[in-house]
């Protein structure tokens, strides 16, 4: 192994980033190096203003009449359009709406129904559960559908897609490992088979380039309060591709999906765009917020932040492997650039408590079942002097089995 | 008819109304009138307080630990109890989530699991149009089930009720006229018959008195951004009776209504309580302003609360009345207390130019197509004064024909 990064070579690493500008942006706390953007991004300044002009402009001074004169109504395809610039869509094809969960329901839906003749949902075992839980959902009213799961006996995905499949949910970075998976490459097989692909960007909006219509995505699901940093429980956004417009059903039907929501009338009639997939009114506020996070992206190359992401968790890996030899730790993300997401995983066996110790020295990344300490890193707020703090947190409290403290096993209900 | 009250009357009225203090709480604009509350809330300094914590102590600072130290995980069923004690539902019946289209998808289903065998819903053509969507979305998924509306052709709802019946889909209080129906008896019927009723309590939440457990209701849902003004698009409401609860099944079976979320387990386990009605991700600062909209309500007496609803709307009618005969209006909601919401609707040829005019004056109320004029009274904050005030600028407006000023008669998308 070639020697460790200086402190000085790692201050020129800062000095020398391109989106080294974008961190004051940010409302960081003093002194705490915030590694779990990959469940919650940090609050922006732009986004509390936003939010700001919301409550007392907005809602408290216009009230009713904010509908219309501050845009609220198109909100969600305003912001669909502004995230589809960051995965790779072109307008009309995404709005935000709902969350993740119900987005799934409706693309699934929305893909079986192009499908009809086939009864099989192909999903990954290692998924975030809720992907699995919302197909059971489908099934559970199309009781024709069946799944098949990768990684269940260990089967491959690749190996689960036949003529039998309508539609495969697969997430694009898995959220415990960091794997990244090749988009264009997996659609054209699934295309191959005939089947369509529903993609759960979660861990790869905001943290990556997304390429939805150079792959042929069919459809895309995703949150907007990880990497897009658009505060807590955000709404989520869902793509469609174009071609699928107008041909597509799912049965959340609701009035902000009717081709005329003001004309009031008795009977359903889809919009044949992307208005289809919302359904009810939209929580203002969290999309206020999220309009605020969103403006930095305008400022942002997306291969920059490729770039950056890539040397920060290079950097990462290299100080943890380096500094911590011998001391629990296996690597669980692939050290291909072309396998990895945004972040870093290791196990440990007590992964738990030296999570629970990190935290308690200001070291912010999370546990995941049964033995991963997860890192993510937000390449808009994250420096290079961040990451060797951690690594340096790390060994001591490795070091010193700071985490064998009886405290640090005490498991609260939300991590 | 008897003589008009006056000024002096109506003065004295304010000074006895037991709830006059609360107008304050609110951040109402100076000389307007503002009858749109059961469309938009007005926001309360409580609602920017809270939602203040939730943006610059919660976010900003906690970061990824609020989920456990602010309490956001459990904030969908301490507003659900909270929301509970204003509908006559005991705790642990009532969750925030999501909104009142998607929480009526999962109540049909729900009833309809619970009544299989069955296969038509009961409806009303005079239903908001977004219930009857909704419904076509679950036909969609079970295609042996069918709707049968009342008021088409005539059907009066109790003559739709029979053996055939799963469930009858009812809004407590009609968006339009304000008509407000008798929640035991017809659930009395509609028990009866052997069918389960879902309540739409979207005009009659925080507008008077509900009783949800004492009227034996089945399920219920309602939005929070009117009469409780949670904020704009603020997430809705779903109750279901707890004889019920662990026995019942929707298929929107996210995380969040997992029995243990965060064991990330692989296959869904629903959650025997109110968790079950849950899905995903909330939007977390758009629940913080609904905590703090909601703190008022335990200073009010919903006895006193009904007590000046009904005066608000018997003086608005008296007033409008007696000052604009022959101007045009005919009332379109029922003079008698026992059938009258908190909102007062009258039709007018020109209802849309009228609406218009008024607006401009500084009176906000609404249009309904195709000819009414919809004025909302939330207790919390409109004051008798008001109503007067109103009264006389709708007098004015059509005694003066303002509404003929061809800038009234432009159509904005929204209203």
């Amino acid at each position: 192994m070639s020697a460790l990064p200086t402190r000085h070579e790692i201050a020129r690493m800062d000095a020398q980033d391109p989106l080294g500008d974008l961190r004051d942006r940010f409302l960081l706390n003093e002194g705490e190096v915030y590694l779990d953007g990959n469940s919650l991004g940090v609050a922006s300044k732009d986004a509390l203003a936003e939010l700001q002009d919301a409550t007392h402009t907005e809602w408290s001074r216009d009230l009713i009449r904010s509908w219309n004169i501050a845009g609220w109504f198109d909100l969600p395809l305003e912001l669909g359009d502004r995230i589809g610039r960051l995965i790779g869509a072109a307008a009309g094809q995404v709005v935000v709406s709902d969350t993740t969960s119900i987005n799934i329901y409706k693309a699934l839906h929305a893909a079986i129904g192009l499908r009809q003749g086939r009864n099989v949902i192909v999903a990954e075992a290692g998924s975030f559960p809720t992907d699995l839980y919302m197909a059971e959902g489908v099934i559970s009213t199309l009781p024709h559908m069946s799944m098949r799961l990768e990684g269940r006996d260990g089967a491959r995905l690749e190996d689960l897609i036949d003529d039998q499949v309508a539609v495969v949910l697969v997430n694009h970075v898995n959220y415990r490992t960091g794997e990244l998976r090749d988009m264009a490459a997996l659609t054209r097989k699934i295309h191959a088979a005939g089947a369509l692909v529903v993609w759960d960007l979660c861990h790869s909006a905001g943290a990556l380039p997304v390429e939805l219509d150079a792959a042929q995505a069919d459809f895309a699901v995703g949150c907007t309060y990880k990497y897009l940093n658009g505060g807590p429980g955000s709404p989520a956004f869902v793509y469609v591709a174009e071609r699928h417009l107008g041909h597509v059903d799912q049965p959340l039907s609701g009035w902000w999906g009717h081709a005329r929501p003001f004309a009031f009338e008795t009977g359903f009639a889809g919009d044949p765009g992307i208005r289809r997939f919302q359904c009810g009114t939209q929580p203002i506020l969290s999309l206020r917020a999220m309009k605020g996070a969103l403006t930095i992206w305008d400022e942002v190359d997306l291969q920059a932040l490729r770039g950056k992401s890539l040397a920060l968790t290079d950097l990462f890996i290299q100080l943890v492997e380096g500094q911590c030899a011998g001391l629990g730790l296996t690597l669980q993300t692939p050290r291909d650039h072309a396998l990895r997401g945004s972040q870093v995983a290791f196990s440990h066996p007590h992964a738990y408590e030296v999570m629970q110790a990190l935290i308690a020295r200001g070291v912010i990344g999370d546990f995941r079942a049964p033995d991963v300490l997860r890192f993510g890193f937000t390449p808009l707020y994250i420096s290079f002097a961040d990451v060797a703090q951690a690594a340096e947190v790390i060994r001591d409290v490795l070091v010193k089995e700071t985490w064998r403290d009886p405290r640090y096993g005490v498991r609260a209900a939300v991590t």
